[in-house]
């Protein structure tokens, strides 16, 4: 990476790096979109439109598995897409060949970048329904086109995050018994994409590692593992196989005990193991049990090694884990030091998507932006018009509540605020002497990268530091208190002005 | 591609046309696996068995959504990973990072290649639990090696077909009103490649088209799109919307008719866009209705089309289908003339994992194949041991049930055959004048491709051809009949002394 003279090294630097990275390297996504976008924007071009400015909010209405929040992702891949977007000659013949399309549309593709200005929650940041994480500002054009890839890297991070971060908070309950999450989902994913970026989000959820090596590879995430069925059955014993092992990686050896009989088998010949390696001068790092009932089994086991003077060696535990029979194990007193879980995870098992959407809240007219709003006969669908920012208040340096206001609304910390429910706008609350912190950060500013990205690292502490800063109620797992995320004012009389104005009364 | 001699396309030629395909090209795949393979290859390795000789399995327990059958699909995929895999010099880089490898270790990976068996179920075969899909004979190495991608690759397209077959059926239930299946899932996919691997798996399934043109380029499969929401917001008005949208494609527009209000706004405007087209000589494709209640609206919409004279015009409906609403709306009579499905599909959401194991069934000893068992205390997941291959037995031209036996027996299609359930063995039937077909064809022999990997649409029809064989009862939605899959005698005895062997009774 090139330096700039500040010392740090550039956005423009750290996203070639990115660039570079083995899941992304040379992957032409210009189509990655629905083709609609490619007819709305070939019908704006037609009529003479393209060139409107104007504002779309990328948000979701429901917090995925219960949840009281979600944990934004995925936003490095929106940076990596939007830096890199453009339409090569095989993607031109293609779209030539759909027989849809003028040639002279089809060489405006050619010379088609985002131009746009991107604003954006930093991955890692707390969220709630209805938030803008993403506002995108452009051409209609460019901020039609770019929806729907956009909404599929937030969508699957964010939700593959916010699973990981529920499964590592049900293992941290028991602060004695609790371990580290380890994502191990590779063969359950929905294809490639699935697991390495899943990897990716499951990491900056807390998880502690990935078995998947290219998820490694990709993106530095320290990569974990041990040994299949097949191992021990390939042995002509258990013994042997537990042998073989142990001689070869001395330092980093965990025992699956549960090919033939957990008690019996697997556990004598461990502790043998155990046993040789000490007289080795090593340790043995742990068992795994994949099967059976892990409550049981793995307080069995403890209390046999912790008799057989090996109190050092863990119990990973794995066999379709996720947060609830995590916390239901650590209720019971399960000996269990790290967690394996796959499938659950990776795909979000219980809420498999993310409802993100995508919406157009603001065009120019004559040179000024004007709101737009989508009405619904469902009230929860109708959209919160303009162009808006997020504002997080801190009352004593705890998140009190969540402000989304037009982007020119000025707040002074020094004044109280009254807030009030949006729906049942009796419910008010004035706070005072808060701190307040904007959500969505710059990312693009007439198409050019604005923004240093975060390294995984910093992405995962943001979240560990976020979560710090809300009540237990908000974090629960199961009825979570709902957050409060209210509307100023001035936006709460903009939606219902235009509401009345495109809706009126019925006869 | 070239042609051999006899003017077919060769394997070899067909294989590299699939790797010039956008989605596969130039992506370095040898890290798709769990760090345990690599640990087991290099204990095996480190032990000097690493050149034994083993099968092993790749099958599923549990036919996914409570669904009677899976659709196999996802044997391209495979086939181009084998093909090109290989660790070039930054995988071994990242290797040698982790400390755990040895340098000769690393110099065998520089020259590793897949050079075992594969004996597979053509993509679009209708499959069954316990069946093997995917046979590999070769090095313990190798064979063990693969494990993860190709259970990543059959778990997830499977799936995602069996969905889609099931979300077809529902549509297809009756004949006057149903139609196409539309796939549209791309925005809450779960990244990049479950968003094309699943359009190609959709296609397999029966849906006629999609909306993600990356999958439209990848595998030819058709595309199809209209107009979003944005897109009659961004216009002074609905009728300008529709007016401009029908002027840019006036032989393939689809309106969207219920961003403001279905019956007040859209459908009359939409109505008056088809008479100005009639008037041009054109005819307006379609409506579409993406909110509300479906069955209602369609059948308020349908009636007003064809007293306004629009017959011919058709009905689009989206919003959260599966197959549980589309056969519901059809009960309804809703008027519905093709569907547009996204997360339900694309995530299988229901189920959104196959959980396809991969299991070590033989392995040679002094040169002799000898079978394998994985004993577990659930007799469910006890292994069928050996090399073992997979017959269906039509009786009249209906599938009857379908027998897994070792590799090396033979059936006389002249004698009578008594077939026995393998639990409740007492549950027999005799079949007779019988047709028999083999599932498990070869895909690579000693590492060469030796397969014509067939085309899209010959998969798909291998699918209706399939299915056409088997009863409805099988093919049923809910509770569906629990289709005979049977073991040979031989098998069954062989995996009955095993049993009895690794599980002498206890004390």
């Amino acid at each position: 990476m090139t330096q700039n003279p500040t010392g740090q090294t550039s956005a423009k630097a750290r996203v070639q790096a990115v660039s570079e990275l083995l899941i992304y390297r040379s992957r032409q996504m210009a189509l990655l979109t629905d083709l609609y976008q490619l007819t709305m924007m070939y019908g704006h071009f037609r009529a003479g439109r393209h060139q409107q400015r104007v504002v779309f909010d990328l948000f979701y209405r429901t917090n995925p598995f219960g949840n009281g929040y979600v944990v934004a992702a995925g936003l490095e891949q929106v940076v990596w897409y939007l830096y890199n977007l453009h339409f090569g000659p095989e993607e031109l013949e293609y779209l030539r060949g759909l027989r849809m399309f003028s040639e002279d549309f089809l060489h405006m593709l050619r010379d088609f970048r985002f131009h746009g200005d991107i604003y954006a929650v930093p991955e890692g940041t707390i969220v709630f329904p209805n938030e803008p994480l993403v506002r995108v500002e452009g051409t209609i054009c460019e901020a039609q086109f770019v929806e729907s890839a956009l909404l599929t890297f937030i969508n699957h991070q964010s939700l593959i995050a916010t699973k990981a971060q529920r499964m590592v908070d049900a293992a941290a309950t028991a602060a004695e018994r609790a371990g580290p999450i380890i994502e191990m989902g590779l063969r359950r994913s929905q294809n490639i994409d699935a697991s390495v970026f899943g990897a990716r989000a499951a990491f900056i959820g807390g998880c502690k590692g990935t078995s998947n090596l290219l998820a490694g590879q990709s993106f530095g995430i320290p990569v974990m593992g041990t040994m299949g069925h097949s191992w021990v059955q390939s042995f002509p014993s258990e013994l042997d196989a537990f042998r073989a092992y142990a001689s070869a990686f001395p330092e980093n050896t965990v025992l699956l005990i549960d090919t033939y009989d957990v008690l019996r088998s697997g556990l004598p010949n461990a502790i043998r193991v155990a046993r040789e390696m000490e007289a080795r001068g090593q340790r043995l790092q742990g068992v795994r049990i994949d099967s059976g009932d892990l409550a049981y089994l793995s307080k069995r086991v403890r209390r046999a090694l912790d008799d057989a003077g090996l109190p050092y060696v863990g119990i990973v535990a794995s066999s379709d884990l996720d947060e609830w029979t995590i916390r239901d194990l650590i209720v019971q007193g399960a000996a269990i030091s790290s967690w394996g879980v796959g499938t659950r995870l990776v795909t979000g098992f219980d809420t498999p998507a993310l409802g993100g959407v995508y919406k157009l809240v603001a065009q120019a007219e004559g040179g000024v932006m004007q709101p737009r709003i989508k009405i619904s006969e469902n009230a929860a669908k109708v959209t919160n018009p303009g162009k808006k920012k997020v504002l997080r208040f801190y009352v004593d340096g705890v998140a009190s509540a969540d402000l989304i206001a037009l982007s020119d609304e000025q707040f002074d910390p020094g004044q109280p605020l009254e807030l009030f429910d949006p729906v049942h706008t009796y419910k008010r609350k004035i706070i005072q002497g808060y701190d307040v912190e904007e959500l969505l950060v710059p990312v693009f500013q007439r198409g050019e990268l604005v923004y240093e990205l975060p390294t995984l690292t910093d992405i995962r502490a943001r979240v560990e530091a976020g979560l710090r800063r809300f009540s237990s109620e908000t974090l629960r797992h199961v009825n979570p208190h709902t957050y409060h995320v209210d509307l100023s004012q001035r936006l709460w009389d903009l939606k219902q002005e235009l509401l009345h104005r495109w809706r009126p009364a019925r006869r």
